[in-house]
C-alpha cells in the first residue's frame, strides 16, 4: 500500500485560533445550524448570521423546523466551515420575535443581506451566547481545540 | 438605505444539480454530520466520508457523541458545503462495527485518508442510504431543491 506523508503546518496556539475565529465571525455570512426535536431527530441548515461581538444571531421562520426546534430546546450547535477550518459554537439560545427588537433587525439585515421585516410570515431571531467554542483545521489541532469554556476565552 | 442588486446565475435544473452533487460526492473528503440524543440535543461535526455510488459512509468512535447518537436514532442529517453550494442528505443509517466489514474498511480508508483499523479504541461505520437529497446555491435555487425523494432521483 502506498503511503503518502503530508506535512501539516504546526498547530496554532490558542491565541492564534481566537484571532482567526474573530476574523471569521467579522467576515462570515453563513453558519451551519444544527438543532433537534424532542424525539432526537437532527436538523441541519446554513443560515445567515450577525455577530455583535459576543453573540451570534440567526433568523428563521417561527414555523420552520429550525425555528420550532430551537424554540423548544433553547440551545443549538453552530459551526463555521470549511470542514478543514472548523469553528464550533455551543450555548443557550434566546428566541426573539423580529418585531420586538428593531435595532437587532437592522443589524441583522446589514450583516445578512436580507431584512426579516420584509419577509413573508412570522420570523424569529435565535441569539446564541456561546459558552464553548472549538477551533481546528487538521488532526494535529484536535488537541487544545477548546478556545472558550464556560463563556470565557482561554489564554 | 442603500440597496445593492446582485445578479445571480439562473437556477440549475434538477439534472444539473444531480450532476454537480455526484461530482461533489466523488471528489469530497469531509461532510457535516448532525445527530441528536434522546433529549433533543443536537451535535454537529465534520467527518471524512466514503461514497460507494449509493451510500454515504462515515466512521466514528463507538463512544463518541456522534457514535452514540446515530446508534440510538438510526438516522442523521448530513451536508456538503460550502454554505452557498449546499447538498443535504437525509436517510436511515446502518451502524457497522469496523471489524465486521473489511472491504468497507479498505474502501473507507482509501477515500478518507485514514484507516479505522489502525485507530485507537472501538470504531463504527455509520452508513446512510439517502432517501432525500436537496441541493441549492443561492435563494433562487430554494425552489426545486429536492433532487431525490423516497430514494429516487427526480427527473
Amino acid at each position: 500500500m502506498l503511503s503518502i506523508e503530508i506535512e501539516l503546518p504546526p498547530p496554532r496556539t490558542t491565541a492564534e485560533r481566537r484571532r482567526d475565529v474573530l476574523a471569521k465571525l467579522a467576515e462570515g455570512v453563513d453558519i451551519w445550524v444544527a438543532s433537534a426535536d424532542s424525539s432526537g431527530r437532527a436538523h441541519l441548515i446554513p443560515l445567515s448570521f450577525y455577530w455583535d461581538g459576543e453573540r451570534l444571531t440567526v433568523a428563521t421562520p417561527v414555523n420552520s423546523v429550525t425555528g420550532r426546534n430551537i424554540t423548544r430546546a433553547g440551545c443549538a450547535r453552530m459551526a463555521l466551515g470549511p470542514t478543514r477550518d472548523v469553528v464550533v459554537f455551543e450555548g443557550p439560545v434566546e428566541v426573539i420575535p423580529v418585531e420586538e427588537d428593531n435595532d437587532l433587525a437592522s443589524a441583522h439585515a446589514a450583516a445578512a443581506g436580507f431584512d426579516t421585516r420584509g419577509s413573508q410570515g412570522s420570523w424569529i431571531f435565535a441569539r446564541m451566547t456561546p459558552q464553548r467554542i472549538q477551533a481546528w483545521r487538521e488532526v494535529n489541532e484536535l488537541e487544545k481545540r477548546d478556545i472558550m469554556l464556560d463563556g470565557r476565552w482561554l489564554a
